[in-house]
This record gives C-alpha cells, structure tokens and sequence, in this order.
C-alpha cells in the first residue's frame, strides 16, 4: 500500500471546555490513519488489547484503513487522559497515562507494509521508530517523524539518530526549540534541516504552521475555528493530511509540498470540532476543497478565482466513511 | 497633508540580548512618521522637552515629515527604560517612564492638520485620542487607533467610546482577547467589528497579523528575521506602513488593505533589525518591494511570478532620508 504509519491506538479521556469524554478512540495512528485515508490507501501498525471494541475496528475499516498489521494482544489497550486550559487550549496537563499492551509493543510490519512508498513513524519512542525503519525492505520514497517533548528531553541521542534519517519531520513551535536550544524558530528549522530532513513543518496551533523545504519557506495560516471542541489529536490528523496528499500526488515540488501542507491545515482544523475522530465520519471531499479554497484566500493577498482542489482518494465520489457504523 | 499621526516623541533606554542603548529616538509617533515616510506625505502632532536634540529634529526632517505640529515645551522630554526578556523577545520589562512634558500634552492641531484625509491616533490615552479626533475640520477619510493594556484595564469606557469613532483598529493579539474577555482571537474580532471599526488589525509578532475587514479575514506570516536587534517600534511601524500605504492608493478594496497590511509587515520587519529607527536610514524602495515579493511568496502556495509592487512615495527614486544626517 501507498502509505503505511506507525504509532499508538488509545482510548482517550479528555475535559475540555466544551465537556468531558470517556475512552473515546484515539491515539496518534488513529488520527493520522483516518485523516490520510481522504487522500490515500493507508495500513496502521498499532497494538491494542482484547478489550478493543468491535465498533472502533469497524470505524477504521469503514474507512478503508488496512489494520492487518493491527495487533491485538493480550490485556488492555493504551489509555491517556488529560484535561485542556479553557484559557489556552495549547495547554493541556496530563492526568494519567496508562501504557498497558504498548509497554511491550514490538512493531512488526507485513510483506506488503515493508513495500511501502510512504511512511510515517508518529510519535512514539524514537527506538521504535528506527525498528520499523530498518524492517522496510527498501528505503521509501519519503518517511515522515512525529515526536514529542518527552523524547526530546529523555531520549535525545536515539532521537537525533532517528531524526537523520527521515525526510520530513513534523514538531510544534516549542518542540523545534527545544530540540535546538534556539529561541529563533526560523534559525532552529535551519539548524535541523543540516541535521538530515530535507522537509520540516513547524506547527504553531491557532497560529498555523510553517514549511521550511531547503531555501523555500511557506506559512500556512490557522483555518479560522471559533469553537475548538477539542484539540486531540489535531497534529497527527495535520501530518496524515500532509502526507496523504503527498502520497496521492507524488509531487514533491515546492508547490507540491505547499498544498500537502495545505491538505494537513484543513485535517488539523477538522478534527477539533468535535471529540475523538467524530468529525470525519461526516466528511465529504466538497468539504475539505472548500476549506483548502478558504484557506488559499485567508493567505494570498489578491484571491485566486480559480477552481483548484486537492487530490482527494476519491475525486468524483462523496466519501463514505462511517457508513459501516 | 495626507496622513497626521499623533503619539509620542520619546528617548528610550533598551536592553535587549544584542545590547544595551541609552536614550536613543523613540515613540510612538516617531516610529509611525518614519515608516509612514516611505509612502506619503507625514505631518507628526507630539511634544518634546528643550532637551530634545538638533540631530533628531533635522533626522526626522530627513524623511519629509512635518514637523510643524511638535511642540517643544519647557522641561525634558517624555523617557522610557524597558529590557526585553531573551527567552521571548513578546515579554519586555517596563523599568522606568517617565512622562515629562507629556503629562500636560494636550494636542493641537494646524489649520492644514485639521484637513487631513487620514489620521492615526497612537498609542496615547484614549481621551486624548478623542480630543484630536474632535479638532479636525470634518470627519477624515480614514482614522486609524492604536492602544495598549494599560488603557483596556483603567480607562475602558473611554477606551470604547473612542474606538466606536474609528475606521481601523491596530491591537495585539493580547490586547484583543483583553478588550473582549474572548480567548478565541477570530470571535474577539467579530465582537470589536460590531462596536464600530470597519477593520481590525490582530498583531502578533512573530506570528504575523491577522487582518479582519467585514467578513473577509486575511493572514500576513511575519517575514522571517533571524536576528531581532530591538523590537522597540515594531507595532508602531507596522501602523505606518500600512496607514501610509492606504493614505498613498486610497484603495480601500480587499485587496488594497490586503495590500497595505503587507506594507505594514514589511515596515515592522525592518524596524526590528537595528536599535532605535537606525534601520530606515539605508532602506530604499527595492529593499521594501523586495521584502514585500518575499511575504507575498511565502504566503501564497503556487508563487506569484509578477512584478507587483508596493506603491511608495517616490516610485522611480532611491529614497534619500538620512542623508541630512
């Protein structure tokens, strides 16, 4: 298959300002599976325990994600909870954290998975992440790395050794400076592109992000959401957008990269309208042109009135995700 | 003339990481004036102290700006000390103001003033910017208003009667989510669009501006400067621009403001890259057109490859301020 991501599959338990949610699906291959499947044929490599419910499995599947490589092992599945600042929703405190089957996850790819052209190593330990680097049969095309600030500070030597390897690697404003101890966020995106990635994407929340792509810098702005129900998982729905339409277009171009990054602001700016992955069970591929449309015209000072779209998995069909639910 | 700005005229004291500079030119006013230069013709309505030296009288005559509305007064002219925390150059420390001869400014508008077809009122207190406002022959083109915390927490009620008078309305992002106790930055600018202003600038570092104008919402990347020397001005600067910028088209489409609040990018990017206004000594119309190609390119995903230009004061000329210097 085109795409294949690594990463965790949970149940999610979130406060927000908007209301409370108890073990709702989550996890970073999740959202990024369900958000690149608008754009591409996408395989997860996750674990979950046997008290993974039917319904969510059949939710990943009414999307077309192939979850062969979906283990399930004995015990419980991952869980996180967390409660968001209604006064700034970048903050949010981890309330508890419960590893379970993950402790002890080995990612183990199939024939067809290591074939893959695209891949996506999202944020787990960066170990890990180089395990399933070194099990892919030949180098892909293009490999993406999520991280976090737990890696950054605990675990920086396998991360930087990880990160050389990439292509493209996603990070929030703060992560970038913290990795480069470089309070400049466009000299710290220079100091990483030295270090290996030949792409970096530096997402800002509510600010939107930025593209640094060798000497090419491009800002995509925040698409403009007055009521965020929930910002779970709104990284790893940008990064499955970014690199789904990567996937699907093959064009690596500056333009090319710009409007994957564009694909990934419209994913990012979905998912947190409502909980969980919600959102995308109603969504159509008029829906994400219209905001990909809004977003070129929130950016380019005198508007384009053409009629450029995204290429979307199914250009001529209305997606039907979640029609098995 | 065109455009009158009324701030202040002041000698600040700076500490930043590049250095430390005592009682160089600043204010308000100066920095709208020498910005607003490059575009139009400048009149300045402000007061200094008999101390304030011959050079930065003749340097902002340098610039073409008019002068007759600066009024000298007995005593010393307004001084504000302040150290910008290194960490995050949005977190500066107000050490010492001192308002001097300003405590009793009250404005006074020329005869040829009071005509003017665009007026800023800058940051000042909100009574005062009233009382300008109130002088002028009939209600100008355009009046542009700036503020600051200080004014959102004590005076309020003036605060918003003033705004209810003006046409555009230049905040930080902070200052916006202060004013209208919203956290969310494109709900706080709806709510200031139905209290009177047409237009409503969000600034937000080095996050670029957000320009609201009815329901058109534009988004501006700050232009990537490695190396911050002093950010000092850099709001006041942005005003300039972009009001110099409309004063010079009168194209108040959603292009043109589109356009002038790129100017104004353009503007504060300069301003922050040496102490005090020293930047715009050496700054030619191909620096400012070339900086704005760079803002233009970053922003819109497929690149405009055209020769579009800011409209500036003097098109074909090398712009000659400093050279009285």
């Amino acid at each position: 298959m085109p795409l294949v991501v690594v990463g965790t599959v949970a149940y999610d338990t979130v406060t927000t300002e908007a209301g409370y949610r108890k073990e709702s699906l989550g996890g970073s291959a999740t959202y990024f599976a369900i958000s690149s499947s608008f754009f591409t044929k996408v395989g997860i490599v996750a674990v979950v325990g046997n008290d993974f419910a039917d319904d969510d499995k059949k939710l990943l599947d009414s999307y077309g994600i192939n979850t062969t490589g979906l283990e399930i092992a004995e015990g419980k599945t991952f869980r996180w909870q967390a409660i968001y600042d209604p006064k700034n929703l970048n903050n949010r405190r981890t309330i508890d954290t419960q590893l379970n089957v993950f402790e002890d996850f080995s990612p183990k790819l199939s024939s067809s998975q290591r074939k893959s052209d695209y891949l996506f190593l999202g944020n787990i330990h960066p170990t890990l992440q180089l395990k399933v680097l070194e099990q892919m049969d030949s180098r892909p095309k293009t490999v993406g790395l999520d991280t976090m600030d737990l890696w950054i500070d605990n675990n920086r030597e396998e991360l930087t050794r990880t990160i050389g390897l990439v292509d493209i690697l996603f990070m929030d404003d703060r992560e970038v400076k913290l990795f480069t101890q470089e309070n400049n966020v466009f000299k710290a995106a220079k100091t990483i592109l030295a270090m290996g990635p030949r792409v970096i994407v530096v997402k800002k929340g509510e600010h939107g992000v930025l593209l640094f792509n060798e000497s090419d810098i491009f800002a995509v702005p925040a698409f403009p959401i007055t009521d965020v129900i929930d910002p779970t998982g709104a990284g790893d729905c940008f990064a499955g957008g970014f690199m789904g339409h990567l996937a699907n277009t093959e064009d690596h171009s500056v333009v090319g990269l710009r409007k994957s990054a564009i694909a990934g602001t419209v994913m990012g700016s979905l998912a947190v309208e409502k909980f969980s992955t919600q959102k995308f069970i109603s969504i159509s591929n008029e829906d994400i042109n219209e905001r990909f449309r809004s977003i070129v015209t929130m950016s380019t000072f005198d508007p384009l009135d053409d009629h450029e779209t995204l290429s979307t998995l199914n250009p001529n069909g209305i997606y039907l995700a979640g029609d098995l639910n």
